[in-house]
């Protein structure tokens, strides 16, 4: 392993965009490798043992590369592995402790919401994760089955009036219990904040998991002096397991600017 | 191959089951074995050459066990295919060419509408497989990317808003054009048929894409002598890939009675 290889970044398809986004940003002399499942995603509505055996082989195809961190840049995997981390010989981050602790940094009331996938929500694992930083916080976890695909399938404007009801159905009962912190636990959601902010008001900061856990990986790679030492500025890889046509068609919602990058496809099963 | 092995059937999830119901009704002394590959679901919304690569593996799958015909109960498969079988040593169907022919026999204007994934509108097959029996048809199609997760989320109550909403959007551009005679071209979409009727209005003929091809699947083993001869009820065995819980949890919707038969779950990457 050698500082100068790249950052792995995985998750079931382009919601981790919204963390190479950051990362690009904070950190524009790195490398990055992303790893998408277009191909199987969506993962939030899967099992527990689905979901595991998937993310296990997206690590596994991350280790094939030269690199030197992998960032778990999905909701749904995060939540399912909790405080575990899928490789055990290079740094590794999920989105839900940098979430957690962003969400506790913010909060006043202590009264959290959280919103993500079936699977994340089934979990509880942002409600231990909170808990742990905070024993007196009040969580309230609602899923949202739709809005990975209301993304997903480019529902994304502000007036889009599908997302918008889909929105009020899964925020008002969170709303009602008067948090005035809401965790984005879906790394798809920050594509539509601002339905989201609309219907939360004006008063209730939202954590956006990607870009948490991009802000982690910074001083995690800064702490253990492990930057990028060419002074070049990074360059993006993306590999997607359906077809780049798709996946350039979509990416831009998520990066708010084209693809900058190479995109391949590849294929696990082979 | 011999008449008393089963009725294999397959599909990305559970669209299939208004196949299966169909063909318990009208073969009662058939056993059925059903693959549904929840774990991958959605097929809709991929690239061709992976829908085409899920149908093999699903295809496969059911030939290990002892079958005597094989129907995609699947949409998107049967339009990505198109007229070419997936298996060439026994009795093969889509939904395509069943639904064409009921649609053809059913228009009276010669006006049809169909609807379907991304993918099997993007094919054109439906219009094709029309044309090619009643050159002079008009054909209308329109994609509806989120029925299949609408349904398979179970956003199915009529009255349900996001459903008759996104309803609304995608059936209104063919009901101008006056069809009388809509394909619901994705097994899943009968489960809403409640919705699309009230939208589309009286005078507009459903085709079921599911029951078509359970009715041409009598009548081809009829004709071929190939009906079970053991003169006992049939039994179904279901297989999914990802776990049985989350099926026999949904599955009632699409069968419109709980789940009568076993359920194994199975993973085709092992």
């Amino acid at each position: 392993m050698n500082n100068n290889y790249a950052i792995g970044v995985f998750d079931s398809g382009m919601g981790g965009l919204t963390s190479v986004k950051e990362l690009n940003e904070l950190l524009p002399g790195e490398d990055i490798i992303y790893f998408g499942d277009t191909a199987r995603i969506p993962y939030g509505s899967r099992s527990r043992e689905t979901v595991l055996r998937y993310a296990r082989e997206d690590v596994a195809f991350l280790l094939k590369h030269k690199i030197k961190m992998i960032i778990a840049a999905c909701g749904t995997v995060s939540s399912v592995i909790g405080s575990e981390p899928l490789v055990d010989n290079m740094p590794f981050t999920g989105v839900l402790l940098p979430a957690a602790q962003a969400a506790c940094a913010a909060t006043k009331t202590g009264k959290i919401g959280v919103i993500g996938t079936p699977a994340t929500i089934r979990s509880g694992s942002f409600g231990k994760a909170i808990k742990a930083i905070m024993p007196h916080a009040k969580v309230i976890g609602n899923a949202c089955p739709l809005f990975v695909h209301l993304v997903e399938n480019g529902y994304t404007a502000r007036d889009c009036q599908i997302t918008r009801l889909a929105a009020e159905e899964y925020l008002t009962p969170i709303k009602a219990e008067g948090v005035d912190t809401l965790i984005l636990g879906c790394t798809h959601y920050p594509v539509i904040k601002d339905i989201i902010a609309d219907i939360m008001g004006e008063g209730v900061k939202l954590i956006s998991p990607g870009a948490e856990a991009a802000k982690y990986a910074q001083s995690c790679l800064m702490s253990a002096d492990m930057l990028n030492e060419e002074g070049h500025v990074g360059k993006n890889t993306f590999y997607v397991s359906d077809s780049r046509e798709l996946f350039e068609e979509n990416a831009k919602h998520f990066l708010e600017h084209p693809v900058s990058g190479e995109v391949f496809s590849c294929n696990l099963g082979e």
